[in-house]
């Protein structure tokens, strides 16, 4: 029986308050019996393991390089994709729900993939979007803290997963 | 010496305005005597490589599947990745410069990883984007015309590309 | 701290009598509290799991389509890479050491894999190579049986992993 | 309408021989009008640019890293994966055949790609191959000339294509 996986995205740098939030979600996770997979390299990667392995919870880290040292040290399973920003694509498709805290490019192209294949993204502080044609991105919600992110995003996962 | 490649991005179904877009940014580009590449799937991406066709372009596909003749019938050199979205991170490092034409959830993936490898886009009808920290966002530039946008792409190749 | 993965290689379809050794090759794996990684689909792949869960051990695996369900039961965590065969490449590069069991020509590309990047290869009843100018491959090693195999592959990975 | 394309592998490093041989092979396929790919760096693959470029024929490099620059000087469309091996399945699965020109690890991955999805492999002074259970390799054919090797490839080609 698989794990339930929740994918936790943000930047590889952010402001201390934003590093917070994620080690929080990353806790609350872990209380619920989830895993977390995330980037697997610093900033709020690295909080939401933290957070996540405060409490006990599974750590997964998709990380861009070679080399499986690279990961940060809360990472307890590290894919090494050696794939450069490829891995994105990977996070996104072995996650059941996304979770973006924050977050620069490399979170946008996270939640871009996500919304894309039909996976729901619960925004922390993150990305507001606008298409030329259309305003409405139902897939999208913002909401205020992590736990009721953490809340949404188990309500999200469909049953059969 | 490696041709100016200049990566064109957008949605598989589009409406008839974009369309026209797409194709006359692909005659654009091959009148300029810069090959094409794109997704090489329907919609923007046809109608890119039509448009460039039609002037003696060169059109470059890189695709998503695992068959060569899923591309569309105006790419000339298909490249089969079999990675699914995967592939739109090639397609973004393979382009000197991106110009997004409309688009869907895809072409935000697109865009957010040229913007991350501090690639210029250039947008014609595209995403409006805001993060909540920061709202600047100087590589990402919208122009109203193909020829704008075509002329604005090859400015934006640096020298020794 | 990461965890010791080791990666077993093989078909996807196979006699019994491969499939019984790599059955025996997981549990072996499990019982030394290694964790494993596979290409998470049938066969080979999926009696290293059951093998590996019999003990209790992890199992993770690295699968080729776009759905979490496509894995075998016995793995608990999935990473879904959408890829095909390309993930064959982030196996082996996410195994501290690999034990190839059998095999067909999807297997002999992660035994090339490993060799190519200085990994180690233990094969199990596996493939025979023979370059045209230098016959001695000192990183693929053969042996007879499951404990040998994992015992070897556990004295082949660097202290540092 | 798209190009023949076949691809051509081997080692970035090769006797002077084994360049000659790959030289050559470069010059067959652009006599014969098809295009060729490769993994676009040294050795064999720069001497197989070298060879169609002064047939002037097309050459395209799908190359590992995520700098356009460091394709060999011979390829005309660099295609930037920034996915290292993973690379190898891509030129694979992008050729319509493949002849592989001795060859080291790399090589023989991407010989084992090609016959695991049943594409036909030429082989010049390459690996060697022998399974466990069945020695027989019907698409794996050696050769002992450029001309006979690109003769063959061609004749390779399914008409549809």
């Amino acid at each position: 029986m698989a794990f339930k996986i929740i994918g936790v995205v943000g930047s590889s740098k952010a402001e201390p308050d934003v590093l917070k939030l994620a080690e929080e979600v990353g806790s609350e996770i872990a209380k619920r019996g989830a895993a977390v997979v995330c980037g697997g390299m610093t900033g709020v990667m690295e909080a939401v393991c933290r957070g996540a392995r405060k409490e006990g919870g599974l750590t997964i880290g998709i990380i861009p390089s070679d080399k499986k040292g690279d990961a940060n040290p809360f990472v307890q399973i590290p894919i090494v994709t050696g794939m450069g920003m490829g891995r994105n694509v990977m996070l996104v498709k072995t996650a059941d729900v996304i979770i973006a805290v924050g977050g620069e490019f490399g979170t946008l192209s996270e939640i871009a993939h996500a919304l894309n294949i039909g996976k729901r993204v619960i925004g922390l502080h993150t990305w507001k979007l606008e298409r030329a044609h259309d305003k409405r991105i139902p897939n999208l919600i913002e909401v205020d803290t992590a736990k009721d992110a953490v809340d949404l995003a188990l309500q999200s996962i469909p049953a059969q997963v």
